[in-house]
Parts: structure tokens; C-alpha cells; sequence
């Protein structure tokens, strides 16, 4: 089957969403995901090819879920022990979810949060992962044209998510090197003011708390600032909390959910909060989204619309299991944490060696990366050229500052939880060629691959596990990603 | 937690979706779904409650399924077996869907249409169920206003799937129970032309096939007509034959897809079929929805919107596996038909000799049940009033024939595939007793509940086993349904 460009007379049939790009893809942002996938590194296979580090995926600590699975058969449908539940569970297709699912979940987001704060299960609603229970979020509270202020950078896939379908639209509020990227109250107000001046109705603030693609967190007095913002306009409050799990080093993380427990003035019906199990579990495949809104009517209109996105109940009764058995819980979090600190300081620490810092980070699973020094000028074409050679000559898919709306060039985000040691060894080896001769050659940065991956290959095949088997479908089953990275044009003839 | 009604500041707050009736839940037919749910009719704990026959559900071939996962460990990610798989598709997030589930999928939608067409994997869209792969193709085609033309009666729940959030319009077309409820070419150009003066785009027609409620099929005749009369038109015809495998008796089924294969003159970037597991298969809880269409822009923009309603990859892996089985497949969808027709023989019969007709119908779970000799008067006040006594004093929750938007009073859809053999006889016994009464005492239909269904319970007792163990949770277990049977406010207390 080919796919064609649009015709004439195709505009006229399809509808406005099917034609315009507020799917996101037609960025160069993509063409590293084709890279990727054109081209996937694999240590024994495809030692040259493309190493995805544009992949925000934790893969640091499944082995402890499989471990719990095997010990526990009961909690699958499709085991001999778990075989008689099968039937009712196969039909159940109730949009408030399994009452076990719902009490597992907020179970387990309290327990990411330290225990300080307890979630209510009838304030759960089901969204088709993070992607849907935002999407979700703003059906419920936006009109078309209405619009969100969002910090930037920000989330990527924003874009889509948030605006596509749903013809709202994003301000982004611009924030700076210079004080670490943190939102000031002024840059809020104005933007606020400004889009008032343009007859636009703003209908709330949107952050994501740890930052994606800062890989910090939000203070305690800013997170104040914030409700009292929304509570001043009467604007609602979104906070993006996926990646509330995958803080590793202090500050500890607070959730705005604590924030609203201890101020005395807030109105509770602006505050929603989205969750997800992709990052903080590392189960994106299971398409597990959350939206947890202290606003009645927010979850009663929102939970109808998890008809659209209900969460396979295969799935919502394997997790309820999980996610109540509290010993695992608590567990899997330490030592998830502790993981990703491990990553994350040799990665940072073998950076530094070269001369490369990032933004001092304390959760996600990638770092932003400050590669300022090395633009030929402090613009976005120079950004993109620099991205470029990273992409084709360095082989490493990293995510340009420019797509997650960020104002200042040479920022790059560089996910570091999505492979094994191995490979990080791989990719520092290569930025650290690159980097060599960068500095001998101060104008000219195109470079061929760098010699050394060439010298770790033997190295590597004997050591590498990651993609198993099943590599025969490597760019199948190793490249899926949430903002959607294979485009139906280069994946056409499967 | 209480919810409670909108207050005039919230309505600032909200979007005009989440303040509108457009979910469809503020309806007369939303009390048998509440009445249900306050009153579950259990053999043994409830023998007196209300009988659920207003669920779509296919219960009857579960055990086929049940038998084929026991013999097939290694296709869960969560047995012994098929663990080693667990990290490589827990991870699974490409909105494309496994490649090897695509196969399958692809693969049985040709079976369940008797072998006679071949579905290109490439074409197939994921959404998240009937309901969300519905509402995508919309998306993809029309703006907000823009309007399809349906066949009425039509499935209740189109008002939401198709209209609430993407703000497009159903406008029926009144098909009547003198010529058996077929749509009439004469109906439907009339509708459009009558659209077109009211300055509304009609931008396809929406057909069931075979059709919820009637459970009859279009011959081909009928579908060649409307094949053409969107190709003369220019706009889009999208078939709904998610109960294609439901089909049980003479004549057979005819798919779209093999229409317009044998037509010459077709542009078939005008049909786009919508499928599901949730009938054929009896797996609502899987949230598998398809969108296959022949239109390439559909199939890429479609792709991009399932990010908001993947199926789980641990439901795409186990499906992928069963589906590929030749074996099982071709022995379901043998003995399941055959199951639906032994079903709906007996129920069918056991009405007609209490003098109760139904639509001659040769496919669905359930029958268009004719009481219009029933009524007090042709008009919906009176259906109401009979429905009513059925649900409140009969005690079984069918589905009045207004919330399809038929135009004649006095017919109801009666569900009979989601429930054992035992339930079936309790329920004949209430209509048994209802209409000997209702014969006995002409204008007084209000009656108390059947003595009959009281002198079964010991012989329940003893027999039944649906439910099992779980009815301690019982109407959260066994009430599901894609429609929405629970209203928050109901069971917010969960």
C-alpha cells in the first residue's frame, strides 16, 4: 500500500484536524526518530547504527517486576492461577474501573510521594496513558481557543496532546538559563495580561513537576505561588506528576497535592494532578493513565470519558495485585531511585570529564544538557546544525532544545534510563571523540564516527544483553515512544 | 467524597462539554442502568433483583478461550513461560500496535467474514475500543457541525461516541417497521438534500452492520446502494461490523469490504470499517478497537490519534498469539455461532409462545422485541410507562426502543448472550407471568413481581454458577457495559 500526499479533494472530505500538522511530526525533531529507526544501534548487529537517547524510558528496574509476576501467578488471568478469573475480568468494561485498580493506584501514588499525602480512589479517573488523561483534562475544562499557560521548555508532545483534538491552545511562559529555568511570578503575570489584552480566555497553568525535560523540581514557595496564581485568577492548575517516582537525589520531591494540604486559602476545585505508570513503573506498554482532580464535576465528566481510553482490564487487574502489595511498593521505589542516581551520576560525572555539563538535575530519566559552547552562534540554526552532526556523524539521538519550546539554543535533553551500561558506555565514547575533536577543530564539527566506538565493539559483544532475541524486529519492538516515532510514511510496508 | 450539581461559578470554569448532556447519561434509559445497579439480580443472594438485559455482551463462548490460554502459557508475558518477554513489550508504546498483532487482527477480520476477503495489516488503526476507534474516524473526517447521516433505530451510545467531543452531528434517517426496518434510498436522499438546505455538510453515512438494535444484516443490494450513493455524493460510508462473528443463521453476512471489491465503480477512499473484540470475541475489557479504512490519510492521521487509546501491549501480545491461531479461530467462530444460534432459537421461541414477536433477525446478542400491542397508545409516553413496569415490577432491564431513536413506539431491545441458561429461564418465567396477567387484565400493567420466578430459586440454588465467587463485588463486577452504566453519582461512595 502507498501513502500519497493529500489532494485537493481530499481537504475537502477530511476534516481540519486530519490535514493541519497539530500531530507534531512534520518537526525536525522527527527526523531523529527516523534516523533511529533507519538505522538502530545494536551491539552485535549494527555496532555503527543510531543510539536512541531521545527516549524518556525506564528500563532500569523491570527485572523487579518480573521477579514479583513470577511469584505471583494468581494476579495474571492467564496463568493456571489465575485462569478462573478470566471471564469476569475479560468482560469487565466499567469506566470507574476495577474498585481494586482505583484503591492499588492511590495507594501507590501516595507511597511516591513519600506517604505524606493520601489519595482518595474515587478520584481516580482512567485515561488512555498520560497522552489521553491530559488530553481528558482539557476536554473537561476547555473551550477551542481557550488556552493553558505552560512553562517552557516543555514536554514535547504537548502540542499534540494538549491542542490537537481538543482546539485548545498553549502560551508558553519563557524561562532562563540564567536563574536555572525556574518560572518567575512576573513572566506568569504578563503572559497572563498580554493574552487577556488579545481577548483570549486563559483557562489555566500547566506544569510538569519534576520537570520534563529540566529533570528538576518544583520548590515548595514556587508550587505556593502557583495555587495562589490560579486562586487569585480562578484558573485551574494542571500539574503533570509522572515523573514523580524517578526522583533520585534531594530536594525530595513535593507534590502539589501536600502543597494544597497545608494552605488554608485554596480553592481545591482548581487543582487536577495526571499520573501515569509509564515513567515512575516503567510500564508505558500498558497504557496506564491518571487523572486525579479535586474538582467534582472534573471527575465526573472526565470518567465518562475514559470510555474512550479505559485501561485493558487484563492489565487493571494485574497492576491492582502489584500495586497493593506495599512490601513490593516500597521496595521497587528505594531501589528504582536508587538505580537512576547510579546512572545518573556516572553519566553527569563522565560528561563533566569532558568538559560537558547539564542543568543540576534531580529526577527524570534524562539530563538537560548545556552545549552552548559548542553553536558556531547563539541561534536555532546553528542548534540544528550541531543537532544534525550529533544525529548523523555522532549517531546519537538526543532531543534538541528547540522542540520542547525552550527560548535560549544549545540546550539538548539526553535520556539516560533506556539502555544498559553498555551502551551508555558506547554513547559516552562517542560524545567524548566528538567532543576531542571539537576542541582540535574549533570550526569545523563535522566528524565521521568516532574511532573509538570502533575499538569497544569486541568489548560489547560479549557483554550486551539489552534487545534479546528479539532483535530480528529490533525497530519494531526497541523504538516505540510516546510523542509517536515512526512516522506511517517510513513505516508503510509493515 | 459527594458530588454534587454544577454551580453557576463552575460553569465559568468548565469547558461547554463538560457542562453539557452530550455523555447521554441524562436519560430515561440511564435508570435501568442505575435501577440494575441498585438491584442485581443474584440466584441465590438476590433471586428477586433486576435481570440485566440491556448489556451487549457475549458470555457464551468464554469458556473456548479460557481453554486455548490454559494450553498456551508461553503467549502471557506473566507465566514461566512467557516471561522472558515481559520487559521488551511492558515497553511496547508505538501507536502503529505490534506488528504481529496487526497480522492477527487482520487475519481474523477475514475469517469472521467466512475467508471471503483479505484485510491489509498496514490499513489496521488501533483505538481504545469500539468507542474510541469511533470517535477517531470522526475526528479524521469531520469539523465540528459537520453532520453523518444514520439509520435509526441506531446504537444509543453513537449520540456520544461520534458527537460529544469531536462537536459533529447525527442526523437520523427513520427507518419503520412496515418494510422490516431497511433503509430506503428515497430516506436517505432526502435527509441529505434536507441538510444541505439547512446549510449543513453531510459528510458520510454511519451504518451498524449487522445492525445494534435490530440484529438483522444488509443484503447486498442495500449496501451497493449506499456505496453508491456516497460515491455520487463524495462523502464517506463507515460501517460498524463489530458483531460480524455474531452472525448465527441464514443469510449469511456480506462486509462492506467485500462489496466493494466486486464493485468497478468505487472510490474507496471513501469506506472505512470499524471493528472490535468486544462482541465477536466476548473480550470488552480488552479495549480493542479497529479502524480500518481504505483512505491512506485516515490510516496516517488515525495512527497518530491512537496515542490516546493504545490496547495494553500485554493485551496485544496474548491477542496476537490466540489470534494467529488458525485452529482455535476457525473452531470459535464455529461453535460461538452456533452457541448465539441455540440461544436466540430458544428465547425466540419460548416469547413467540407467549405471543411475543421479534424482528426476524439472524445476528446480534439480542432481539428487537415487538410490544406495541402492549401500549396503552402508539406514543412514547406509553412506552415509558411500559417500561417502567418492566423494569420496576418485572424486573428486567431492556432497553426501550426510544433511547435508539426508532420513530415507532413499542419496540425494546432484549440482550439474551450475557447470561447462563438458569437466568434465561428466571427471566421467560417474568415475562411468562407478566403478559399472562397483562392479558387477563387489559388496561392494568402494573404488576407485582411474577410468582413463577419465586417458585425457580431452589432449582437456582443449586444450579448456578455465574458470578462465582465474586459477587461480594457484585454489581461493580457484573454491570459493565460500553454505554456507561454507572453514573459517579451512583457509586461515588466506592
Amino acid at each position: 500500500m502507498g501513502f500519497h500526499q493529500i489532494g485537493e479533494r481530499n481537504q475537502v472530505l477530511l476534516s481540519k484536524i486530519a490535514i493541519n500538522d497539530g500531530h507534531g511530526e512534520d518537526s525536525p525533531y522527527f527526523d531523529g526518530w527516523k534516523a533511529y529507526d533507519n538505522d538502530p544501534f545494536h551491539p552485535e548487529n549494527n555496532p555503527l547504527g543510531v543510539i536512541q537517547m531521545g527516549l524518556a524510558e525506564n528500563q532500569l528496574s523491570s527485572d523487579l517486576i518480573v521477579d514479583w509476576i513470577r511469584k505471583h501467578p494468581k494476579a495474571s488471568i492467564c496463568t493456571d492461577e489465575g485462569l478462573e478469573s478470566f471471564k469476569v475480568i475479560a468482560n469487565y468494561q466499567d469506566y470507574h474501573g476495577l474498585l481494586e485498580f482505583r484503591n492499588a493506584i492511590a495507594s501507590f501514588m501516595g507511597k511516591a510521594r513519600g506517604g505524606r499525602v493520601k489519595f482518595d480512589p474515587s478520584r481516580i479517573v482512567m485515561g488512555g496513558g498520560a497522552t489521553g488523561a491530559s488530553e481528558t483534562v482539557i476536554f473537561c475544562l476547555a473551550d477551542p481557543g481557550d488556552a493553558f499557560l505552560v512553562p517552557s521548555p516543555y514536554y514535547a508532545a504537548f502540542d499534540r496532546d494538549l491542542q490537537w483534538r481538543t482546539r485548545a491552545q498553549i502560551i508558553p511562559v519563557h524561562c532562563h538559563s540564567s536563574n536555572n529555568f525556574q518560572i518567575r511570578k512576573e513572566a506568569l503575570e504578563a503572559a497572563y495580561k498580554k493574552a487577556q489584552e488579545a481577548n483570549i480566555k486563559v483557562k489555566g497553568v500547566i506544569i510538569t513537576n519534576p520537570s520534563n525535560p529540566l529533570g528538576t523540581t518544583y520548590d515548595r514557595d514556587t508550587l505556593k505561588s502557583l495555587v495562589n496564581f490560579v486562586n487569585d485568577n480562578n484558573i485551574h492548575l494542571i500539574c503533570d506528576e509522572i515523573y514523580s517516582a524517578t526522583v533520585f537525589k534531594s530536594p525530595s520531591f513535593t507534590s502539589i497535592a501536600e502543597i494544597i494540604e497545608e494552605m488554608e486559602h485554596c480553592n481545591k476545585e482548581l487543582i487536577h494532578i495526571l499520573y501515569s505508570l509509564s515513567k515512575d513503573m516503567g510500564l508505558p506498554g500498558f497504557r496506564v493513565g491518571i487523572l486525579y482532580s479535586y474538582n467534582d464535576n472534573v471527575v465526573s465528566t472526565g470518567r465518562k470519558m475514559s470510555s474512550f481510553g479505559l485501561v485493558s482490564s487484563q492489565t487493571q487487574h494485574l497492576l491492582a495485585a502489584m500495586l497493593s502489595d506495599e512490601e513490593f511498593v516500597d521496595n521497587f521505589l528505594a531501589e528504582n531511585s536508587k538505580r537512576l542516581a547510579k546512572r545518573h551520576h556516572r553519566f553527569t560525572k563522565e560528561l563533566e570529564k569532558m568538559g560537558i555539563t547539564c542543568l543540576n538535575g534531580n529526577a527524570g530519566l534524562f539530563v538537560w544538557m548545556d552545549l552552548r559552547k559548542l553553536l558556531k552562534d547563539q541561534s536555532f540554526k546553528s542548534e540544528m546544525e550541531l543537532w544534525r552532526v550529533i544525529i548523523n556523524e555522532v549517531k546519537l539521538n538526543v532531543s534538541p532544545g528547540s522542540s520542547f519550546h525552550v527560548t535560549e539554543p544549545g540546550w539538548f535533553r539526553v535520556c539516560f534510563a533506556n539502555m544498559d551500561d553498555n551502551t551508555v558506555d558506547v554513547a559516552l565514547d562517542r560524545i567524548h571523540s566528538f567532543v576531542g575533536k571539537n576542541d582540535k577543530k574549533e570550526d569545523n564539527i563535522t566528524l565521521t564516527m568516532p574511532p573509538k566506538t570502533k575499538r569497544r565493539e569486541n568489548k560489547l559483544r560479549l557483554n550486551f544483553s539489552f534487545s534479546g532475541g528479539r532483535y530480528e524486529e529490533g525497530n519494531v519492538l526497541n523504538s516505540p515512544h510516546m510523542m509517536s516515532p515512526h512516522s506511517p510514511l517510513v513505516r508503510a510496508h509493515n
